[in-house]
């Protein structure tokens, strides 16, 4: 409730964010003044930073009430979504992401686009925001206006920020953002959940001498439709050109991609502003291919799907772990299948049994 | 029922395998006279292949009534299970896989083994057994007096083929089986959940420049803990090489395992035993290690608490999916979901609220 009020605040002019129990103006005030529908919607859809960003707040909130406030938003902004191009950006930590994007992100300004920075990182409910957390790293981003930078929802499972995070989407798409970057930490299986939500895939990795494949898992790679090699710069460059060769030797034994693009194994340096409006290039050059042979729209619908399903499941999983029957029983079936007294289906039809009672 | 009559006339001496409503004999009888719980036991303990052969009948039946009675064999035996050596052997069709068991079979049973040989095959509920199925495929194996054989059962889905056949791994055991071979093919999910019930998981590949990788799936090839290039003979043994050489470096990118084991790629023969035995020293290598660093032991609890949330959760999505108000509404939300009118979460939810009425 009180990041509710906090982010209240914000709107009202003159108004600090503050506590509301400090705000001498707050404390006889039982709640601040919430905005209609309509209001969230015009304001949305006129592009207003601020509206925009309370009701991402709404989506993010565990409040029922206000969870509800945020389905009907989206289900207003539905029609307006998905006129962007949306881009997953993931790499380890280290290897310079947030600098990437300021520099890619200074390209696209500059070519009139509009951004929206997001970010998926489950570990954020523990280090508060590993990234984005701390909008200095993108210093210059930050000002514009024509940029919206939004951190990883915290206090959720990875399940939820995935959640909270294609909502938002659909809400930036309606406020006119035309290009939505998603960045994510190399971790695995973020990877997964920013990859089903995106149009282009980028892969970040540093230079070196090929081995640093082991440190990201396979999948990650074989999902990436763009690899570059950062901080391709000074005396890293012949260290740079050795990796680039050793990771297009790599993508060459992954099977053919279903969109059919070649995913192309580039240098750049997010610092020194090498290769980016090349790779900016590569992206509009893939959203071309795939929307001429239709796998850019299949894809969407695909996704869609997906998260229907995803959803469906995940929530049959967590009734059935979360029954109290179950979480009572299940320790002592997992034993007696751990010592061979009982086989894992008859376990398994045993708590099944329980949960249809 | 008339597969489980055909069953039990093989256990009449005299009588020969023909359907009840030829058999003069039975046209008086309602039904064959079955066996105690206690004599299913008894008769697989003693290794009985009759018998072990009518149970994993038992185990295959869909009738509530023969499951039920699979289910009280099952636990009975699982004291005696688990002490055997799992070896999951995978190869796209054409590769030899048939001509290799048979050589390896042969190797073992001269070694005093006990082998029984299953198979996982999702497709041979269409194609009626596409392997194994024909057991002239082995023609001497199957004559071999200390082995057992079993095709895939059919009329499955995955799910349903991978439970009984970890189901029968447990009966093969009981009977005294040391070692148990489970054949699939190289088509991707059957793997997955061969490699969840095995020990040892080996991968057939065939003579070429080492682009055959990209027929066979990435994930197969690191779940893999031996590669064998088989038809490594006459003149195709150059070519062998040179792609055992090409694995080698592919298997080489990849991430360690965590048995602490490094998958070896070796050439062989089915046809002219050539570096079978080789391949099963390094299968006793493997045991040896994965035993000492205590791997194994870990890997099969794993295993066990693997099929207990996996049967849980097919389970959960099949109650959901096949419920009469879920198949009545889900293609029109999905329709709703496709043309943008409704989110993928809302549809989700809307759906399993009615599946909690």
């Amino acid at each position: 409730m009180k990041e509710q009020d906090k982010e209240t605040l914000k709107t009202n002019e003159g108004m600090r964010t503050i506590p509301s129990s400090l705000n001498p103006h707050l404390r006889h005030r039982k709640r601040p003044k919430s905005l209609s529908l309509e209001q969230y919607v015009e304001g949305i859809k006129k592009g207003d930073h601020i509206i925009l960003s309370k009701a991402i707040t709404l989506v993010e909130s565990k409040h029922p009430k206000y969870q509800e406030q945020a389905q009907q938003i989206i289900e207003a902004c539905l029609p307006f979504s998905g006129r962007s191009v949306r881009i997953g950006i993931t790499g380890s930590p280290g290897v310079g992401k947030s600098t990437f994007i300021e520099s890619l992100g200074f390209s696209l300004i500059n070519e009139g686009r509009q951004l929206a920075i997001l970010a998926i990182d489950p570990s954020s409910q523990l280090t508060k925001g590993s990234i984005l957390g701390d909008k200095t790293r993108m210093e210059h981003l930050s000002k514009s206006e024509k940029t919206f930078i939004r951190p990883s929802p915290s206090g959720y499972t990875l399940g939820g920020v995935a959640r909270k995070t294609r909502e938002t989407i659909l809400l930036c798409e309606a406020a006119g953002f035309d290009t939505i970057i998603i960045e994510t930490v190399g971790v695995g299986q973020s990877e997964i959940a920013v990859h089903s939500m995106v149009d282009f895939f980028l892969l970040l990795l540093l230079p070196g001498g090929g081995d640093e494949l082991q440190g990201i898992k396979r999948g990650i790679v074989e999902m990436a439709d763009l690899i570059a090699v950062n901080k391709a710069d000074g005396d890293r460059l012949t260290l740079a050109k050795k990796a680039k060769r050793a990771y297009k030797n790599a993508i060459h034994l992954l099977p053919p991609k279903a969109s059919g693009w070649n995913p192309p194994v580039v240098l750049c340096s997010g610092q020194e502003h090498i290769g980016i409006i090349e790779i900016w290039q590569k992206i509009q050059d893939y959203i071309q291919l795939s929307t001429e042979n239709n796998f850019f729209q299949k894809r969407r619908k695909e996704q869609a799907s997906y998260w229907l399903h995803e959803t469906i499941e995940q929530q049959l999983k967590q009734q059935f772990y979360n029954h109290p029957d179950i979480k009572d029983k299940l320790p002592e079936i997992k034993e007696a299948i751990l010592k061979g007294r009982l086989s894992s289906f008859q376990g398994a039809e045993l708590l099944l049994k329980l949960f249809g009672k």
